[in-house]
């Protein structure tokens, strides 16, 4: 299974659980996890290696070249970055069809199989959304020129189809939308993603594959879930991908919500990991 | 590492989801688990080797005779059962220096190997306390005999030195006991390991080694562990035994507790390596 991941040397902590959860939770799945990155250094690599189990995991290097995006429309907020996850068909290698992409703030606790098969059809792309206030999709929508039907996707989980981008992607159209939209991106590739791709892209259910506190915490608030609720039995058994979302990250103290728990188990596995391969390697007495 | 386990046929499913967190959390470590019982059916031990992922674990069907407690003060109240715990040395394999017993109501979340290895001494258990109250306590001590500063230990989680006890256990002593303390006594074979070996008995840190949902809220609730509180993220990464004691269970729907997470995280691993194992030996179209 193809993984992609964009970071920099912040966040290699986060990637070694997430790594250390989509594995554990994925046990008889091999994967090529493809590092898309401009600045992380052979030392973080080095950290990368020793961070994680690489008996299921093969990690590649992917210095995305600074040529690549030449023509793209680039400000301090808006860094060559924003283009990895929209453009990843344009650098990655050729031989792959599809690939998912996941933040490093994420814990996979359940099978991603089913996800990872899905019949893209001619679609670019399958995410979830968060939004689910009716007047919040509208504003999203007129601001984003969506069809007004279509629900804003956080960009988190992303189930990318490169072989269909390969052939019909639009560069032009991409760097056309940023230009005319500029000043109204809050969130420069996940607005685009949006503006764009609406239409091409399938809907994922959020309670599944890209569950957040504040998504569960609306959701069961909702009178009209009331005999539909979902408890920590039902997440354990059916969520697949936990999203720490936003500013509330279960690393930060201020950290408040009942998924973390998640977190911290495979923070736990991530840390003994590390401690037995620093231990099995060390000179005998 | 060796596990002691009694059961009926009511409690398979816990006892799989038990061997499989235990499993799990102690990936390196091959068990021997003894399952002591005087009903279990050969469909029983059929089922339980269905439910759990064997290959790190060896189970043994130990069948207790019905003699071997012969002389022993038996009512409806007090069956037989209530003495394997007590005189598992008496009918354990001779080869076996120590075993952990294991409640079936328990998770195992992390390494037990320390615990395992721990010095024992001359003692014959090791155990951990629920009561942290001093006037409870007394109570405890007075009606059972104790010592005044010994703590009234839970036998859910048990270090059972079994050397030491076939060396140096009466059986007349334990029946003595009994006979006499027989009207005052409220969980049978707990109330036996306090009254008879409180001073031949290790105190473990309930904390880590017996927790249960009603233990940490009282501890959490406590105005002198403020500064010490234990939060999940402390939880996760400290704690290797949770225990579902008294009603409060996982598995009821009048369940309520921050715990039962780790429950349904492993009973979600225990039905899907069924599931795995039944698709695989399936036969191919």
């Amino acid at each position: 299974m193809n993984i992609l991941v964009t970071l920099n040397s912040n966040y290699i902590k986060q990637l070694a659980v997430m790594l250390t959860s989509l594995t554990r939770s994925n046990p008889r799945v091999k994967f090529d996890v493809y590092i898309a990155h401009s600045s992380l250094s052979e030392e973080d690599f080095d950290l990368i290696n020793r961070s994680i189990d690489c008996s299921m995991c093969n990690i590649i290097d992917i210095k995305v070249p600074e040529s690549i995006f030449e023509g793209a429309p680039v400000t301090e907020r808006y860094p060559k970055e924003m283009y990895y996850r929209i453009f990843a068909a344009q650098y990655l290698p050729e031989e792959l069809d599809r690939i998912l992409y996941l933040d490093p703030d994420i814990v996979v606790i359940n099978s991603i199989e089913e996800l990872y098969k899905l019949d893209m059809g001619s679609n670019f792309f399958a995410a979830a959304s968060h939004v689910k206030n009716k007047r919040l999709k509208k504003i999203n929508a007129i601001r984003l020129n969506m069809p007004v039907e279509s629900t804003y996707i956080n960009s988190g989980v992303l189930l990318i189809n490169l072989k269909e981008l390969r052939k019909n992607q639009s560069i032009e159209e991409v760097y056309e939308y940023i230009n005319n939209k500029k000043l109204l991106l809050v969130l420069p590739d996940q607005d685009v993603l949006n503006g764009v791709y609406a239409h091409k892209t399938i809907p994922l259910d959020a309670m599944v594959y890209n569950l957040s506190d504040r998504y569960l915490a609306l959701y069961n608030a909702n009178p009209k879930n009331l005999a539909n609720r979902k408890d920590m039995r039902w997440i354990a058994h059916n969520t697949s991908i936990i999203h720490y979302c936003g500013r509330n990250k279960p690393w930060k103290k201020s950290y408040r919500g009942v998924l973390g728990v998640f977190y911290y188990y495979f923070e736990n596995l991530a840390k003994k990991q590390v401690h037995y391969r620093s231990n099995s390697v060390s000179p005998s007495p």
